[in-house]
C-alpha cells in the first residue's frame, strides 16, 4: 500500500502540544501516514505569510500529499471550511484565502466545504477546528475517504483568493515589495525570475538603504559580508547579504517597497 | 502489523540533538514506530507545565500510544523511573508527579519501577537518562516487551501525584488560576467547563485589569480587538483577546488569581 | 524490507519551510523512510557548532542510517558536495568540515564527490543545494542506490578536517574551552572523560568566575542552586548549576578558556 504524506502549516508554534493533538487525530485514522511539518512559525493569523510559505513547500512533495493549512483568525464565525484539490494534491484550510498559497492565479480543479456531521464524530471545539475539523478531515482522506464524502462540492471558482501584493512590471522599472524575511535575514520580495526578462542580471535594485546595481547569479558572486540580489531558491528576487543578514543591517521589513531599474537603458 | 506509536514530552528544547538521540534509540529497537513530539518546550524542570501539556495532548492518540514523558530534575537522585497504564496508553516518566497530567484524580492500573538491568544494555548516562532509560524503555516496549519485563510493579496508588492547584468552586462564585499562557497569549485556567454548572456562560470573570462580564461560547462573539472568556479547546475556561493577545495588554501571567462571579445572582 | 533512516542536521531554523522542502524530496524517492531531525538551531553558518551536534548524535541511530548535514556558507563557490560512509552509517553534506563530527580523528571508509548529473534531475537551485543536492542525493539513497552511482569516488583521506579546539592535557593540568552551551545554560567543555585520566573526580575546574574544586558523577551530588563540573552524556566535562543555569550565572560562552588541575598534586 502507498504511504500517504500529510503535511502540517499552522500558526500554532510549538511551545503547546496543539500541532500533536492534531496529528494524534490524523494517525488514530491513518496509523501508516507520513506526517511533515512545512512551519507552524507563521506570525499568529497571518494568512499572507501562511499562504507565502504554503506556496514555498506544497509542489515539492509528491501527488497525492494532503495538506492540512490552518491559520484561522475567523474560527468560529461562518467562514467556510474546505478542501480542495490542485494538481493531484488535496489542501484542507479555512477558506480565507491562504490556499491561494497553493493555486495562485489558477482555479483549483475541485472544491468541497467541509460538513462537520460528515467529518467529525465527536465533539467540535469551537475554538480549535485545527484538531477538530481539519485534522479529522486529513485523516479520513488518508484513509481512502474521497473528497466528496466529506461535504458538499461547490464552484473552485468561488474558492477564497488573497491579493497578494504583486509588482507593477514595465519594460524599464519594477516596482514591487518584499514578502518576507527569511531565517538568514535574506529579504524575499514579490518579484519573479519572470518579471525580469531576458538580461535577467541587468537590473539595479534598491530598497531602503538597500542599493546594488547587478542580480547576481549565486551568493558567491560577491565577497563575504558584501549585499547583492539574487533569485533565490523560491524563484524570487530576494537581497541579501553573502554570509550576514541584509534585514538586520538594511533594516529590511516586510511591506517595504522594492524599486528595479533595467540598468542597459540607463 | 499494527504500527507503534510513541510520543515524546520533554524541557529539553530544540536547539541541541537531545530529543534526536532519545529517537534515534527508539528506532533502534523499534524501526516502524510512528514518532510524534508533543512539545519540547516545557520551561527547564517545570514539572507541573509538562503535566499541564501532557493532560491537553495525550487522550487524542489511539490506545496503545507509549508516551515518553521526562522533565526530570531528580535525574541522578534515587527517584524512581516508571512505566505506568492508564486508559490502554502506556507512560514512561520519572515518577516525579508529572503523570498526574495522564491519570489526574484517578489511579493507573498498573505501575512498574524501571531496573536498569532490565531495560539497558550499555551504559547508563548519569544525567541523561531520557535517552539512557527512557528512550530504551519505550523501544523495548514499542518491539513487543512487556510492561513486566522492564522491572519489579508496584502499587498504581503509590505513583507520585502533582498538586495541581484546584479552584475554589461554589454556587455563586471560583476562585482559581491561570495554569499557563499559550502561544496566542490566551490565559487558560484551573476551572473546567464542568465547574460553571448549568447556565455556564452567565458567569463574569476577573483577573488583574482583565474583566469581563459573560463567557462566550467562541471567540467570534465580540468584536476583533476585544477580551472574552471562553470555554477552550481543553475544555477549561480561558481569558483572550479576538485576534489579539490578552497576556499582553493584561500582563497576564502563570499562576496570578482569577475570580468568577455568577451573574444571575448578583 | 527494512525501513531507511534519514536525518537532517542544518541551520535553516523552523521558521522557514526549508526543512520540509528536503523532507519533500526525500519522501518523494523514498516513501518509506523514517525522518528524524537531529537539530536545526545551527547559528547561521557554524560548521563548528554543526559538527558538534553531529558528533553527539549520529552513533546513536542504527547501521544504515543517512544523515544530511547543511551548513554551508559556500554554496553557490566550488566546494565539494560530498557524500561518505563511516561505521556503516552515510553522511552527505558541503565538504567544508563539518562531517569531522562524525569521523573525528578517523578517516571515512568511503568517499564521493556528489555529481549533479547524477544526482538532480530538474533543475538546481544556485543558494539551496539542501534541498536540490543533498535531499536528491539522500532520497536516492534510501531507494537503494550505491554510493558510487552519485559521483566519483576519491581519497577518504582528503574529505577535510575541521579544526575542533582540542585541549593541552598534562598530569596535573588541562587547558581546554567551552565548545557551547546548551539548552540549560550547561557549558560544555572540549576536555573529554579520557582526559581526566584515573581519579577522575580529583580535578578543580575555573572557567570565569566559574569554579569548583571537584568533578561530581552526578548533579544530584550538590544541592540545588550549587555550581558544578561533571561528565556529561556525550562524555565530555560540562560545568552547570543543580536546576539552574550556569551560562547565565557566571557569563559563560562559547569559546572561553577552561582550566582544570589535579587536585592530589596540588
Amino acid at each position: 500500500m502507498s504511504r500517504p504524506i500529510v503535511t502540517f502549516l499552522t500558526d500554532f508554534g510549538l511551545d503547546d502540544t496543539f500541532v500533536g493533538q492534531m496529528k494524534a487525530v490524523v494517525l488514530s485514522a491513518s496509523p501508516h501516514a507520513s506526517l511533515v511539518d512545512l512551519t507552524h512559525a507563521v506570525p499568529p493569523q497571518s494568512i499572507l505569510t501562511g499562504a507565502i510559505h504554503l506556496r514555498s513547500a506544497w509542489h515539492w512533495f509528491p501527488e497525492g500529499t494532503i495538506h492540512v493549512v490552518v491559520v484561522d483568525p475567523g474560527v468560529g464565525t461562518n467562514r467556510r471550511a474546505i478542501c480542495i484539490r490542485h494538481r493531484g494534491h488535496v489542501f484542507l484550510a479555512p477558506d480565507n484565502g491562504i490556499l491561494s498559497g497553493a493555486f495562485g492565479d489558477d482555479t483549483p480543479e475541485t472544491a468541497v466545504k467541509l460538513e462537520l456531521s460528515n467529518v467529525a464524530e465527536g465533539e467540535v471545539s469551537r475554538t480549535f477546528h485545527g484538531r477538530d475539523v481539519f485534522a479529522r478531515a486529513a485523516g479520513r482522506l488518508a484513509s481512502g475517504a474521497t473528497l466528496a464524502s466529506l461535504g458538499r462540492e461547490f464552484d473552485p471558482a468561488e474558492v477564497m483568493r488573497l491579493d497578494v501584493p504583486k509588482p507593477m512590471v514595465s519594460r524599464l522599472s519594477i516596482s514591487g515589495e518584499i514578502l518576507y524575511v527569511d531565517r538568514w535575514g535574506n529579504a524575499v520580495t514579490n518579484i519573479s525570475a519572470a518579471d525580469l526578462g531576458t538580461n535577467s542580471l541587468e537590473w539595479s535594485i534598491r530598497c531602503g538603504a538597500f542599493a546594488v546595481e547587478r542580480i547576481c547569479s549565486t551568493y558567491a558572486d560577491v565577497p563575504e559580508g558584501d549585499p547583492l540580489a539574487a533569485v533565490s531558491s523560491m524563484d524570487t528576487v530576494e537581497m541579501a547579504i553573502r554570509n550576514g543578514s541584509a534585514a538586520a543591517r538594511y533594516d529590511l521589513e516586510q511591506g517595504m517597497a522594492v524599486e528595479m531599474t533595467r540598468n542597459s537603458d540607463r
